[in-house]
């Protein structure tokens, strides 16, 4: 599966100090350590800091490219701030995110398209949040149309369900669980999603993110948006590849325990 | 889901060397902790110890009575050994287990009516063991066809699918996998299964076996014969739970968590 390795991001604290000091060498390990631990895509985020957010990811990026070429995820709500980071990053970018808000994508969608990148598409409305399976097939639907309409290749569609917490509605993770094949029968399109919402004020949540993780590989999603130095994480990636028969020889999962990877 | 506790059993040299020396208060011990990490049967197996067999499950089920009425899973290929236990045991029995060979079941099935146990069928017969779901379909439409030729209940039919190693065979998991709702297909009965087998031969066999289960009941499994003492496994069936909506208000996770069962 596809690891988008979330560690920089302006929300984590020792990260917005080290944008705040403009500490390079913090944010390159991180993207090091992150790449050795399995990242295929390295999501940066520089958080809500209003004007100097673009300023902000052009810095981040140039950091992290300092020492890696690993393709970014490029993540803000604000197009400003993703097309600084777009022109500023070198390899395969993946922008997050589009939603099915007209504020959300009509700038994005011409930026993707002219720099062939790639765009997650959260399946959000004007109306909010969906609840159930249909609600998310019926938002990933209307925006696939309009995708393809502009001219996107599906395999540079990726869809992100949005998890939510059981805590506070039990159905959700059924829902979400449900959505994935139903959001892949539409095309060759990926399904990848962030999981830490699932477990919102529960215990032990690294366990039920865990668990969540296999049930919706298993389920048919292409990729998600973790944390890859945390070993229960990688642990539950590696050893669901190995049940379900996509990791030949269970190679990743015994090369991964000799590194002391989980 | 169903927890059968499998620590009673004679291959784990613990429990031999207490079936040898008749120590009670060792199995007792082991009964009772099992029970209180969520057991809802208890296994009793006391390993292939010849003639001897029948009077050491005798022993066996008189200690574990002697502290607990959880009903017991009477573990022996013996037809005479599985006797003794049905007669020694006092709560709800399961015998565990017949096959689709004729040396198996045709004393069991009737001993098993004539008490009213529930039977674990292994889905086996006289070729071997199944290498893909249909096989274990065909194997276990036999062995229902049979037992409800004969007078069994649906409810006390519990399926095994048997688990067999994804080392030697990487195609196993998911031919398991795909097994189970077949299986249920049949009527209203049960699929329980041994997961271990599953890692057999691999690294991170606990961690394997926990996502393979999650896999599993996410399946539709109903029941595992497990070490409810593992925290690993408790910990995957209750977060497997919650997330498929099985645990209302995630009060089992919440509870078990505070116990510190896992």
């Amino acid at each position: 599966m596809i690891i988008i390795g979330e560690r920089i991001n302006a929300s984590r604290p020792r990260i917005k100090e080290a944008l705040e000091k403009k500490d390079d060498k913090f944010i390159q390990n991180e993207a090091k350590a992150q790449v050795e631990h399995g990242a295929q895509y390295l999501d940066v985020n520089c958080g809500l800091s209003g004007a100097a957010e673009v300023e902000d990811m052009e810095w981040l990026i140039d950091a992290v490219q300092g020492v890696t070429d690993t393709p970014l995820c490029i993540d803000s709500p604000d197009p400003k701030v993703i097309e600084k980071g777009v022109l500023t990053a070198r390899a395969k970018k993946l922008i997050n995110s589009i939603t099915l808000e007209e504020s959300r994508y009509s700038k994005i969608i011409p930026l993707a398209l002219k720099h062939r990148c790639s765009v997650i598409a959260l399946t959000m409305s004007e109306k909010g949040m969906p609840d159930t399976a249909d609600d998310r097939l019926r938002i990933a639907e209307s925006l696939y149309k309009l995708m393809k309409s502009e001219g996107f290749a599906d395999e540079d569609i990726y869809f992100d369900p949005l998890v939510r917490p059981i805590s506070s509605e039990p159905r959700q993770a059924e829902e979400l669980l449900k959505a994935i094949p139903k959001i892949k029968s539409l095309g060759n399109v990926k399904v990848v999603a962030g999981v830490s919402n699932i477990s919102y004020g529960l215990p032990k949540r690294k366990l039920i993110n865990s668990v969540f993780l296999s049930l919706a590989l298993s389920a048919g999603m292409d990729g998600a948006i973790i944390d890859p130095l945390d070993k229960a994480t990688i642990g539950a990636i590696r050893a669901t590849e190995a049940i379900l028969g996509q990791d030949k020889y269970c190679m990743n999962l015994i090369q991964g325990h000799r590194k002391g990877l989980f």
